[in-house]
């Protein structure tokens, strides 16, 4: 192992903004704005490595590691001018964890660390300040206990709330330096008790404890959790910075804040931010003290507004993105303590790169890179319809923390939020402050409201994150237990209200909500993505481009999907057609017929039907390609199942109840999914894709008569061998030129078969002289090549992905090193074959952006996915073009 | 197109018998003998190209065949002095099918075409015999009229009937010249009647109807269902012997006959044979008359038995194999018309080529390469016992026709025959005769008895072919409709009866069936067979030989094993031992049980009768690898399915009712193949794996003490990701370890997973670190592969067999081009990882002799299957390294 740490201060540093990997954002960062000039307190970093090797070694440092932090600390006392420990000047530092991917909240922060009895003295003496000091000390105690050993918060916080009501005072500040030396002899004795042992003296052994505290909250169920949420993968750790410490409660001249170098709601190009005086770090973003405006901080402090608006002004300059800046203000000096690329909405994100795009600071290319696709859909988060507003009851406003709007019904602590969305009930979580621990509630929660806190507390950042609309701030409602109260009426768990992100209104009720009007910048952006898209080239794939289709059943779907930007359908499912009203009972006749004759029959009165929905979806089409997939679920999805609803069947039908109880039964299968469905149907019982051939072509020669462009594309569902093939091919072909030929008309088609069995993806190439295209059904691929049931998969899945068997659900998002591996596979055989063969994909992946990347590199000309993903698909196929242009 | 037509004649012949794929098996061996100067009547044979094209080219003939035929037919004509049609002197030909694998009876024969209304009286006058040219006329007509225009053989039967009985005569032999020629009209008032054409007097355009009849005899119903039976692929279609007819039935002068130059049936090397004298060639063969035997003839023509006696001996000596030969003597000359190498039984199969290498007309690996795998199942089939015949009632005897011994109820048709078979029950199939129709209730049956024919008829031919038991001219039973009579007693369809094959002897009811001793030669041969199996090298692969394994969960079946030759076990399920009295109730305990402990508490009592069974079976195994596979199948399994059972067992483990039907509910899955079961239990019970890795070390230690040389291999079932295996080994291998601790004792063992998801085949390569072996679950493989349910596949796989989508049934013969390439893929990609990899099969296909060539190809060292295939899979195992040196 190579060098392990790396020191920044005196206004260069060992490290740079590009080490990211190495020495986690907030070390890296740190190290850039040392070289900067920027006015950071020195320190070093532990690299990452430290981390992956603890991990892997069994919790044991790496050689060497000892050795390098005593010497880095050393420079740093050099420095500093002051020593770790000293009882006559003690040099003070935090350790803090910082990973390559932010992940506010999740990991473990020690500051004031390098107090002892001993040294408090000395720190009371040199500042002239010994409340302060003791202050310090007091609040080193509790966090070490709490972060480094475990003891719970609260027993602190309880004796320092009691100390306060003694007092007969309210605020912190208020306690006498005599009060706060009392408290550390509390807190000390609080820390012995549970830990079995005194607080340790030596600041070295305090340094050691804390630097493994950090290193082990890598591994916390929270920040677990967090990565799983947000898809964090393939990190070394996290790095631990160890840095001299400055003081926001030095006093009045002193203070904290955290800024944004635009508006991470709205993406609007102003400073936006908020600071509390006479406050440490973590006060802020703790939300346990509203702070103020930045813009107080003009009025009582001009000069270091000043410096801090040049700052930040300098930092997005250099890092040519949002900045999320902290920094403490020490006896009227400015310190920058971290800044990291700010989190912000969907809107935003879309607003920001397009206005630093128009500002000559990035490039599109980098602009349509930097969006999440994910959060692309917070642009089209319902809004509270405006009409609805005027006759509700407005119960309280908070700060607008995430945009967007919510109803539900109110639930009040996170595991409440999971449960209750487990059950589909769509829920608002209601907390007085929410903590990291909240997580996995915030994330099932449909919108967040909180009584305290401020824009960047960390209901407001996690819900920006998240895109969950969040009213945080709200002071007119009082939470405790499972109540809220507000305005004299007290609402209990399950009660509805609905909250605007956008405003801040809390409403009483569920209230209508809409969709929004898309933004300018929106427009802009998805111009640049689609042109990116549309002129992609890649070797060994014949067309140019790479589109999104949708997945489409119905002419209003398929008209929504279009408004999307949909070019084409990528999969229109036939069954569902069946299941409408009047269709159904025609349907299950057919199933019921004791021949083909009597099959005819009843398919002969679908057809007209059938084809009239064929008709509807080509219109709304005209001038885009149709893949029609003919009737692939087994026939008893048709039936019912209970003794009533059967004998109801029966006397509609006309056939004995017995005789209908009988087929219904003779239909059940052990397994369906592996059953007697898709083409196997269809080679069984051909009269039925004989008509659904007729319909499709029918209708299509009816509106091509009529000037509508209509490329339909039939598919035929499950394909294993290549016999089953061409025996559907010939007989669809047949019907085709029976009706050329009976219509004195034609129209250009495609026939094409799904990849959704292994076997298909294995033979594809011998597929591929019978078809036109083929699409990668990868949900029904997924459950082949794990063997998974996707309808029973809850009774594992759970675990595995706990576990960490599976990074991810592999009907989510695509398995690249299994199920991916066969497409791959069936996608490089097929063209070797067939260069000009199109190739697409219409699982549930065909929505997903790293799926979307996937295919793209295995040449896939198309994606499919629901008409509402049409945006975020075409987004990450844009991206993915750009990425594989990097390599 | 090549050459078309190929001639023999004159003792030159312009094909030989290396051209079995051109000429077919009959037509190369005619023109082979006519090269050896053996007297075959002169002909000409049409290649199966021409088959092949009349299939593919809408039943078109190539181009030309007409120039071709017509200059072979010129040259015949020469050759024989005579011309088709001449009215003074006319040329006879037969029209005979003939494949280049023998399909006997399967397709179509015209016999003396050439004859029309003045043709039969040039013969009639050049014969001196009208009597022998009328019969041949009305012979010519009945055969053209039903195998060439599809004329109902009957009509023709019904009106000879009459006229015997009009003549009161009961042999046709006693009707005279005047009573055929009669019978010529009425025939063809026949033929016109139902053809509404007068019969074709133009002997060219009958020479085309039968060779057209002969080609499309190819796709006959009967024909399609015999090689899918026998899994007959690949050929071109069938050639068309054209050959100058010789008379059988030119008066007591001649005759015809079969004979074999050993006895098919027990192997031994005796001349062996029927014929009838005044009789025509198919006669024999039909079983329509009783004949001779070949001994007979020595006495009545001793000059003709020497010549066939001396020609016997030279073809089995040209072809190294047993010859079923067909005759023909004309006046007292004697003519060859067809030799090919016999069908036979297992038992003589083994023997005669255990003779015939010590007779050095063969070598060791030509004798165990000429045995079916599949035949050697006979030398297993059961015998009557004894002891049971001894008070058993006799009913008849008839011939010994084909080995083995049955008893079942009797059923009188095919149909029923497969009726019955597919309901499970055992029958006997009873029929005056056996026709090729008949071959599928033939193939249901377990054994068959006709009340006609002899040792070469159809049902003996055929019985012999399937290694069915049968009894053929048991002339003492009369058939008629659905009853029996014999000795006065009348049985019905679905009365008792039990067959001894090896004697003839018929007995009434159910008797006692035995294994039979096995021969000496079957030893001998197996030792052939294994030492070329355990000598074998291949290129990449690190142990040398093939091994074959078993599929064992008891002790009993590993003793059985171990008889037949098993060299370990490959699969030992633990799940059937949870199914046997007393522990069921103990699973179903620890299955209820709310949490982890409770779990635990059951397995604490599962443990030591799991252990008791391993021990059994590592006791019979002694020094032979034990592969035990863990858990696999789903909980609901092993639970109750009625109310009723499940209020029992919730009494018996003291549970509420109700309580314990939620918990069978929640078992419930929608596709349990793809669900909870395997390693996914394994996971998230992990107690179960725990008590059963803990029962068989403590097994192994228990019985290594005792001086039994024990090799555990632990096998963990569908596992489909690293992460899995990863988890389970190591938790195998602490509980392992923990266990040599405690006992102070270690074994070897070896840990590895089955391959039976698609993608652990793709992962296999990853996979391979953390294993000793890979045991490929080719069932399971399959379905998922496929997409087949195995237990729904009855709804659509009959229709695709049939329909030839898939030409066999995936689940008995393993798919090489899909499943079968994910395993070799696997395989190459895990020796490159690992080339001491041990590879295995554990699927049905183990037993199967293609899936187990294919396995030798891969690089598996041994396949598995059940004790009883053992044998079979030993000798397919032998020919699979032979086959693989060929190339």
């Amino acid at each position: 192992m190579g060098k392990l740490v790396y020191f920044f201060g005196n206004g260069e540093a060992e490290g740079d903004a590009k080490q990211r990997d190495l020495l986690g954002g907030k070390g890296a960062n740190l190290a850039e704005m040392t070289n900067l000039g920027i006015p950071v307190p020195p320190g070093f970093t532990i690299a990452t490595d430290v981390c992956e090797a603890y991990y892997s070694n069994n919790k044991q440092h790496p050689a060497g590691l000892k050795e390098e932090v005593e010497a880095n600390l050393a420079r740093l006392e050099q420095v500093m001018g002051k020593k770790l420990g000293d009882p006559e000047d003690p040099l003070l530092v935090s350790v803090r964890s910082g990973a390559a991917v932010s992940m506010p909240g999740m990991m473990e922060t020690v500051l004031n660390l390098g107090l002892n009895d001993r040294a408090v003295e000395g720190l009371a003496k040199k500042s002239g300040n010994p409340r302060f000091a003791y202050d310090a000390y007091r609040r080193f105690i509790q966090m070490f206990g709490n972060v480094v050993m475990g003891v719970p918060a609260e027993h602190f916080e309880q004796e320092l709330e009691k100390l306060k009501k003694k007092r007969g005072v309210k605020e912190d500040t208020e306690l006498t330096a005599e009060d706060l030396k009392g408290l550390v002899k509390t807190f000390k004795g609080i820390y012995s008790k549970h830990t079995k042992k005194p607080f340790p003296q030596d600041p070295k052994e305090q340094l050691w404890a804390a630097i493994d505290a950090v290193l082990e909250s890598w591994n916390s169920p929270k920040a677990v959790k967090y990565r799983s949420i947000h898809s964090i993968r393939g990190l070394k750790g996290t790095a631990v910075n160890v840095q001299a410490m400055v003081f926001g409660n030095y006093g009045n001249d002193s203070g904290t804040g955290v800024c944004f170098s635009r508006d991470p709601s709205t993406g609007e190009n102003k400073f936006y931010g908020e600071y509390l005086i006479n406050a440490q770090g973590e006060d802020v973003v703790a939300g346990i003290r509203t702070p103020e405006k930045i813009s107080q901080l003009e009025k009582k402090n001009p000069e270091v507004y000043r410096q801090l608006l040049e700052i930040k002004n300098r930092l997005e300059s250099h890092f040519k993105d949002m900045q999320d800046i902290e920094f403490t203000i020490q006896q009227g000096k400015l310190y920058i303590l971290q800044t990291r690329t700010g989190k912000r909405t969907g809107p935003a994100a879309v607003k920001m790169a397009v206005d630093m795009v128009n500002e000559g600071l990035i490039t599109k290319e980098q602009a349509v890179k930097r969006i999440d696709p994910e959060q692309l859909n917070q642009l089209f988060h319902p809004q509270v319809d405006a009409k609805a507003k005027k006759s509700a009851t407005l119960l309280a406003k908070g700060l607008n923390a995430s945009p967007g709007a919510a109803s539900g019904q109110i639930v009040f602590t996170a595991e409440d939020a999971e449960a209750w969305a487990a059950d589909k009930k769509s829920v608002i979580l209601v907390r007085k402050e929410t903590s990291p621990e909240d997580i996995g509630g915030m994330h099932a929660a449909k919108g967040i409201l909180t009584a305290t806190g401020g824009m960047t507390s960390h209901a407001a950042v996690v819900a920006r994150g998240m895109g969950r609309p969040c009213v945080a701030g709200c002071k007119d409602i009082t939470v405790s237990g499972k109540t809220m109260r507000v305005k004299g009426k007290t609402f209990k768990e399950g009660d509805y209200i609905t909250i605007d992100g956008n405003t801040g209104e809390v409403f009483e009720g569920s209230l209508k909500l809409i969709q929004p009007k898309l933004s300018e910048e929106y427009h802009t952006l998805m111009s640049w993505v689609d042109e990116i898209r549309l002129e992609a080239t890649r070797e060994g794939v014949m067309e140019k481009g790479f589109r999104v289709r949708t997945n489409a059943d119905t002419p209003y779907d398929a008209k929504v999907a279009r408004e999307f930007g949909a070019e084409g359908i990528g999969l229109c499912r036939t069954e569902h057609m069946f299941f409408e009203e009047g269709k159904l009972v025609i349907f299950q006749e057919m199933i019921v017929a004791e021949d083909s004759e009597a099959r005819k029959k009843a398919l002969r009165k679908l057809l007209p039907l059938q084809k009239k929905d064929f008709v509807g979806i080509f219109k709304e089409m005209h001038g885009l390609p149709v893949t029609i997939r003919l009737l692939d679920p087994p026939l008893h999805e048709f039936v019912p199942k209970t003794k009533a609803e059967i004998r109801e069947l029966a006397q509609t039908l006309g056939v004995s109840p017995a005789r209908l109880e009988e087929k219904v039964h003779s239909l059940h299968e052990f397994n369906p999914m592996l059953g007697h469905r898709g083409c196997r149907l269809g080679i069984t019982y051909p009269e039925i894709y004989d008509m659904q051939v007729e319909a499709i072509i029918t209708a299509a020669c009816e509106v091509a008569t009529k000037g509508i462009q209509v490329i339909p594309e039939i598919m035929f569902p499950l394909v294993g061998t290549v016999k089953e093939m061409a025996l559907l091919k010939e007989r669809a072909e047949r019907i085709i030129q029976e009706i050329f030929q009976k219509k004195k008309t034609r129209v250009d088609y495609k026939i094409g078969s799904m990849i959704e069995l292994p076997r298909a993806a294995i033979i594809a190439n011998k597929l591929t002289p019978l078809v036109d295209f083929f699409s990668f059904g990868t949900n029904d691929l997924t459950q082949c090549v794990y063997g998974y049931s996707r309808d029973d998969v809850g009774t594992f899945l759970p675990v595995y992905l706990e576990q960490n068997i599976l990074e991810e659900d592999p009907f989510k998002s695509l398995d690249q090193e299994g199920v991916g591996e066969l497409v791959r596979m069936a996608a490089e055989s097929s063209k070797k074959v067939k260069p000009e063969i199109k190739l697409g994909i219409c699982g549930e992946h065909g929505g997903d952006p790293k799926s979307i990347d996937f295919c793209y590199r295995v040449g896939m000309n198309y994606v499919s996915c629901s008409p509402y993903r049409v945006p975020v698909a075409r987004l990450a196929a844009a991206q993915a073009v750009l990425q594989s242009k990097m390599k």
